[in-house]
């Protein structure tokens, strides 16, 4: 695989072109995507005979990354305001476009967004691509709003919101469009749709419980535990969501065991179901919670 | 209409030839549909003239009928054991496949499935009436074995589970059937299987909330507030089925609002929605607290 830092390189290059974008974006983007393309590394390499792309090909790796770090980035742009309001509405509108961006100082959407479309091995990735970047986006501001608002979410409603924030579906949809994982066809399955709906679940509760106490000291009220907590404070709210977590992950292992999906999706969707202990475990910044500023922010 | 109790002799007479078949699966069965069939008729009468299924067709309205009855019964075949277990093992075989029973006692689940499949407006809702039965089945089978087990479900495992088993998909899908509702076509759009599995799972919510105390006294655990009084038992679990009803309400308005679907179906949600407030209140038997004997049990 690429040398990591020759990749981060690329990233932070490329993220110099978007204001707010910051190092961390790009160093967790490239810890993240290093994760997933690792463990599906053998898988991907038996899917190229068909697809005739390389799993170890530098240009489609480093578009993999940066879209991992636009992902961080526009996180961030939400929860810490690192840019200003109307500013985001008109990245949002590029991103979820796919067209240049009408203000400047965000030159890297327009780049990233024409490089994919050259890129996809179908374009109807491209089309979900965009897609789901508008879910991720409206997702990200639904989330913001909701913790100012005083009538605060069910459970459900911050789940069903919490699904789409997670991005994973996001991450899914730009490796298939980088190495033709066929996922606009896998889709028409209910099964397929299921697992997607469940492993984003299961991201979500993963990233909420083990952000837990990070959150909760930085006032931070985009947290399952956090908002159970606060409705029903004698709720065993961690236990609950415990045992939503196991109860998740049993469901999605029977679905996959029903109905098992071309490579790489076996060991893909395995991946992030274990980043818990893989991935927010081994973080320097972002997924530690003993770690100074941010929370456990999605996506990856 | 047909009159009531013309339409409740039909369906009584062809209940005589299943097993364990009670007047009351019927009656139930004639009130829920006639429920539903008054809601909708306006918009009923105007997608007649594409489909040119009458609204007031007596076959088509006593078909409806029996396949309520038949939910019903099944039902009932789970939890109150009024079938041996391998009678119902080759009734949910015969329903789910659309073949004669092989054991003698169920010749209604020939007559019913022959008679749909030969009503179908569109050949492609009998194929989905089947794979909702086998569904429905595999639910109640899961939900009654599971209040046996040590392991009890997570809540998320449980509404799964219970999306299915409140039956609700099964008699949009007759109706669809009966009255060319192009439910085959609809469900290509996220939207519409979204809706489907919210009003399920409010569905879900109403029953079992509006049943909690009858359930509790009859020792049934097949209930998410017992279930989750059981898991947690210092968690307010009739507040949180409560906002989880209310926010699953919020968000099937929110999708409805968005995507407006073809007549019937929006005046059919809405029914269905309303239908503890309508319906279970009224029930003089199956949905009273008080009554005696049986649960709140789905379907309708």
């Amino acid at each position: 695989m690429i040398p990591t830092d020759r990749a981060l390189q690329q990233v932070l290059e490329w993220g110099r072109s978007l204001t707010g974008f910051a190092d961390e974006h790009g160093v967790e983007a490239v810890r993240g995507g290093q994760y997933i393309l690792q463990r599906i590394h053998p898988s991907l390499r038996d899917t190229s005979a068909r697809t005739g792309r390389d799993p170890l090909d530098e240009t489609l790796i480093v578009a993999f990354y940066r879209e991992l770090a636009l992902l961080f980035w526009l996180d961030d742009c939400n929860d810490l305001d690192l840019i200003a309001p109307e500013q985001l509405a008109a990245v949002e509108q590029a991103l979820g476009q796919g067209v240049p961006c009408v203000l400047p100082g965000f030159e890297g959407c327009a780049v990233l967004r024409t490089s994919l479309a050259a890129l996809a091995y179908d374009p109807r990735d491209y089309a979900q691509l965009l897609y789901h970047t508008r879910c991720y986006c409206a997702a990200l501001r639904a989330g913001h709003a909701q913790v100012a608002r005083a009538e605060r979410w069910s459970y459900a409603e911050y789940l069903q919101n919490g699904v789409d924030s997670i991005a994973y579906t996001n991450v899914f949809c730009c490796l298939s469009l980088l190495w033709g994982l066929d996922m606009a066809t896998l889709r028409a399955h209910p099964a397929f749709r299921r697992v997607l709906r469940l492993i984003s679940a299961i991201g979500r509760l993963q990233n909420d419980l083990h952000g837990r106490e990070k959150d909760e000291s930085a006032g931070e009220g985009a947290n399952a535990a956090i908002l159970l907590l606060q409705r029903y404070p004698a709720m065993p709210v961690v236990e609950f969501l415990k045992d939503e977590l196991a109860g998740h992950t049993r469901m999605l292992h029977r679905v996959m065991a029903q109905e098992p999906f071309p490579p790489p999706w076996g060991p893909l969707i395995e991946a992030m179901a274990a980043i818990r202990a893989q991935y927010y475990q081994t973080s320097t910044s972002r997924y530690r919670s003993d770690a100074a500023g941010g929370g456990q922010r999605a996506p990856a």
